[in-house]
């Protein structure tokens, strides 16, 4: 019998439902060290709170987070929170000696990722470990592309090329929710959708970005003011407020590696729902994904004879291929959620056998120099600007 | 609060453990208005068994069926064994006034599936429900290629044409598994990914199928024996026995509403790993759909000015589309095991309001029946042969 | 300087106008042993036929084939002409000493077929060569694909399955013109577009068909007449008549190197203008194409470990691809009318070098036997025929 | 009769091979108002172009180009020759008075293309038409897309990203040609490939590029000298020497419309042949094409309900599509030549017309300002850099 890993959640909306998916069933269909107990949920509205235990399978609801990282009954903070919160969640949940998971991105500021980083750092040595939750790693078909660039078969890399488009806001009667405003948001699609492909292109390339040039623009600088405040969607009122945030953000960069990135993530492409695409091209082949078809790999092996050579549509659902071997027989596809139960397998392991789990905090930090540099570039005319911390 | 709804599974291998991810998940998704209980889980090894039960969830544990479906505390019976044991227990769980799900096809014969009908027909006076699994029904995209052609989107249909392209025994050492041998398994592909194929071309079309030409062929026609005689995979020995089963089965068909069938089932078409592929054309339009991109629908409105027209990918990730509303935001994928959970939802409501799933087990006869056809104008030099019952 | 090649050509619509540019443009791109020379076109009408040779730039015009099959100067007689006058111009060109090409399929009736694989074999003594017009085994992508069988890159054939869908007769006021009448086109979507599907899949596996079982159906069993009585479109008139040919041909088959096949050819597939689809399963990988994406070939390769197996997409525009070191360089896409100056080059290549090209009348005949049994079955009630002549 | 219409080109090799075809074959599927006649090929090396004369039926051939311009029996000069001598030859033919058309960039430099610009406006007032040749404009698809933005299909425009992605020098030994040298090609991917990216963003968005800001990278910085000094392929030698153009080419854009750009051109993607894609995002809809499946819209109609809405892949073969009803039947493909064939059509009917065929020198000007743009800022670390001219 695995002893028990006990969960505390902050936040159970949007992401916390998909957490508690994960927490839930990663060891139905993992050999898990560790067994998860999803030990308490805590959310501000008492109501609120209530329901999502009943519904998601806590056993306990708090109503204040300090209150959660305090409880002895406690081994894991998973932090799903919008980002504002980040940085005293985490830092309170490591000083009282819990391992921590936090949502992407790390935080809103560089300062509260740098205390972050730090706290991680220094808890670190008492064997707690914390984890970035950017799951989009946790793809199989994005873990099997960093394992082709691994094993060589993609050469030097040259380029990395990814887009993250949807289309959520492109009526412009849509609301001023808080994803639209600066003081809770922190940055528009550069933090929300950026952010994944910045840690993704070093994760697939194995080399980190150095500098960038940046190119920002707000389509509807005007909105109407939601009814609700924290909905992602909801009709609008009459009266109006200012977007403070970028609808789009364009960059280009110079990873340490050599290769050069082009970026783009947008929130106004219409059509697109959640393609996150990204293309990763080396002397010996090229690798390209998109999340609309999350169970595939497209791969070109440049090795190939010219006569029978072409991109694979690789159907990343094969024993052999990462993660799939607890799941369907081949064929047989998953969908986004599996993504964080993969995150989950990872993370438990990672504490049950003493090492670090990936992506750390201090790789969220350097994630959060890139968005800093790409934010500062973006005010500054595109001035090309080196990112720090590097 | 919801009453609960105490479910026995006999099986727990690769349908089992389909259907207990369902039970477990489909009330933290949808509201049901009656929740699962994971009661017991039924199978003849009592290590097996006690195994399954601790990975899966359920409370206690049988190693006979037989005192499972006596049991006071169980509402649900779901049949996950292989075609042979499916009347036996069936029967058995609507005498002792169960409801009852029971895995597809039907049964291995006609007059197990007859029987079957029969008993649950004489249930449905007591109010017990029953339903066959043929879960591919309830594939997000298929569920809206249902609903365009009820709303008349497709007009008048002309051909439907269905393909199931597997291909784990192309290789000729693959061992002689129960999936191949005629006592088990009943037939091959046809009853394994045909029964699949007649179900939805019947569920789609709205018609029924009523006469068939088939052609089948072995052609691998000896196999090494098993060295364990369930497994899907393994190593064969050196010993070898007679393959008895179809490894393909093609046929045409007529529907009664005027439509042409062609289908094809093989599990030889090298590079595809579960191409569950159907298309529909009428009057009107055309819907096209592959299981190994089950989030996504192509459709082909006819009405379209030319210049602008085109088969349209529609990404079923709407909240507007069949179950999704349950789900993630548009643009993020489910998969296979929702199917499933999609199949606990319906079954649930269809108890708790007293109203009769789809399909039935007099569906389940139907098509039936119409397998029957296929198989006696295969073994008929692919005489033109009725289907009864219909 | 090659020696000149006087072609004289019947017909001059959709047909002529394709090979027309084809042997106005073969020498233009590839190095040709004889120069083809446009000598003169035939059709019935005067005035059309001098307007044909003005556009599509014919030395001479004639409007009485029996005279341009008598020419002196002229070495060639291209048949383009409806299948009904095929085997009196092909015998009569024959016999006067030509070396003939003509439209498939060869024949509307198999007596005729067989009188014109007689004469072709005839003349064949006294060096002149004779071909049947299949062009698409000169799609580059198809083209490849026969190399990748011959060169054993799919082992043993299994299956193939071929679907030649159209939708341009779906509105039932479409009108009644030549193609959907009995006594002028033979039959309807079996002569036109299954012919294409039979001569391909024995191309392709180098296997010929054996038996088959068929199903016909005309889903509109009466049309307006059309106007004028030979266009493809136009609106017809108050006056009806019966359609008297297949809108839909469906069969199974045999071949003879133990391959099985499922065919369908259908003018009723709403939003499917040219889709021409050829799947071949063997037990080392497979090929598939679709002329409506005919530029591209998709291969799976079944000896691939499988973590980087899938579909490949190889776009056939390498110098190495058949045909292509003629065109442009590589990604930039050739069209439809190439296969006919592929056509064109090797039918001038066969006639210079003295050798037999494919396919032959012979070759022709053959598909007609696969398409009579094809025919006499769908009137059988789809019983088993077997095929003659193989 | 339509009155002939002379042309003169300069230049035979792979650009002249298909603006040869070009005049040959635009009359025999086009109604022109002129008859273009092949009156003269002129290159420098006496053997070559007589050769090329009879290969692509000119009438006759000179070795100097100055002697064509002069000649009393052209009224057209093409010119397709590398881009370093576009300005002599097209100032000197609009000074005989010639219509002219050239191919694209316009010129290596600004001062070369201003002085074009400047002699096309003043032969314009004597009547004479000049037109530079981005062809791409003319794929059928292409033209869809503009002419569904033109309809007001899209909406405001958000939003276009294009990419030109080959990958022919990817390998280190690939011999330093003059595509890759400075003093021949101007520039390297960004002048070959990234000038038709900048004509088609602002063809397709009406809108113009108003400032970028660049970066440009040289994978391979010395390479082996060629044994040939024309030759796109072919083996390098011993020695080696400096690459002094870029291989690859970002930049990001802002459109004097509200639009803004990503734009990628390079010759280090692996896989990729000739991947130009291009994709437009407006308020009501998108438009993406890859010229590998050129022959294909995508179109996305933001209006549509979103149980059925979805993009939708046009095959761009109607007749109603722009050029298409030229060509063959619906779903039967063109190729890249095909775009010279629909140019020479529309300058043959400019010319007869006497009205202005786009695009003009003056737009092929405003290009070269983008293109001068582009690499000031690459040259000055992104430097945001306005576009004079504009």
């Amino acid at each position: 019998m695995s002893a028990p890993l006990r969960v505390g959640m902050v936040g159970y909306s949007f992401m916390g439902t998909a957490h508690a998916h994960a927490w839930r069933t990663a060891g139905r269909f993992f050999d898990l060290p560790r067994a998860p107990v999803l030990a308490a949920v805590c959310g501000r509205s008492p109501d609120g709170v209530l329901a999502a235990a009943a519904r998601q399978g806590w056993i306990s609801a708090e109503t204040d987070w300090r209150v959660l990282v305090e409880r002895d009954d406690i081994d894991v903070i998973d932090i799903c929170t919008p980002g504002d919160s980040h940085a005293e969640i985490a830092i309170a949940a490591l000083a009282a000696g819990k391992h921590v998971i936090c949502e992407k991105p790390l935080a809103n500021t560089l300062d509260e990722a740098v205390a972050m980083a730090v706290a991680a750092e220094q808890a670190r040595k008492s064997g707690q470990r914390s984890m970035v939750a950017f799951n989009y790693r946790r793809v199989p078909a994005l873990a099997l592309a960093r394992r082709l660039v691994e094993d060589g078969r993609l050469g030097t890399i040259h380029h990395v090329r990814a887009q993250y488009l949807q289309d959520w806001i492109v009526d412009p009667q849509f609301p001023l929710v808080w994803r639209l405003r600066a003081e809770t948001a922190g940055s528009g699609a550069l933090g929300d959708l950026g952010a994944h492909l910045i840690d993704l292109a070093q994760f697939l390339t194995g080399q980190r970005i150095t500098g960038v040039s940046a190119l920002h623009h707000t389509f509807v600088t005007e909105r109407p003011l939601p009814r609700s405040s924290h909905g992602l969607s909801g009709t609008g009122g009459v009266e109006r407020g200012p977007v403070t945030v970028d609808d789009a953000s364009l960059f280009t960069a110079r990873l340490d590696g050599g290769a050069i990135g082009a970026f783009e993530a947008t929130r106004f492409a219409a059509g697109h729902k959640n393609a996150m695409r990204i293309e990763v091209n080396g002397s010996a082949g090229t690798v390209a994904f998109d999340f609309e078809s999350m169970n595939e790999l497209s791969f070109h092996d440049h090795s190939e004879d010219l006569d029978s050579a072409g991109f694979r549509r690789i159907l990343v659902t094969e024993p052999t291929h990462p993660y799939m071997d607890a799941w369907w027989p081949p064929g047989h596809l998953i969908g986004y959620e599996h993504t964080f139960i993969h995150e989950v397998r990872d993370f438990v392991h990672a504490i049950a056998d003493g090492t670090d789990p990936a992506p750390s905090f201090t790789d969220g930090l350097q994630v959060q120099h890139v968005l800093a540099a790409v934010a500062a570039s973006a005010a500054n005319h595109s001035t090309w600007t080196p990112t720090e911390g590097r």
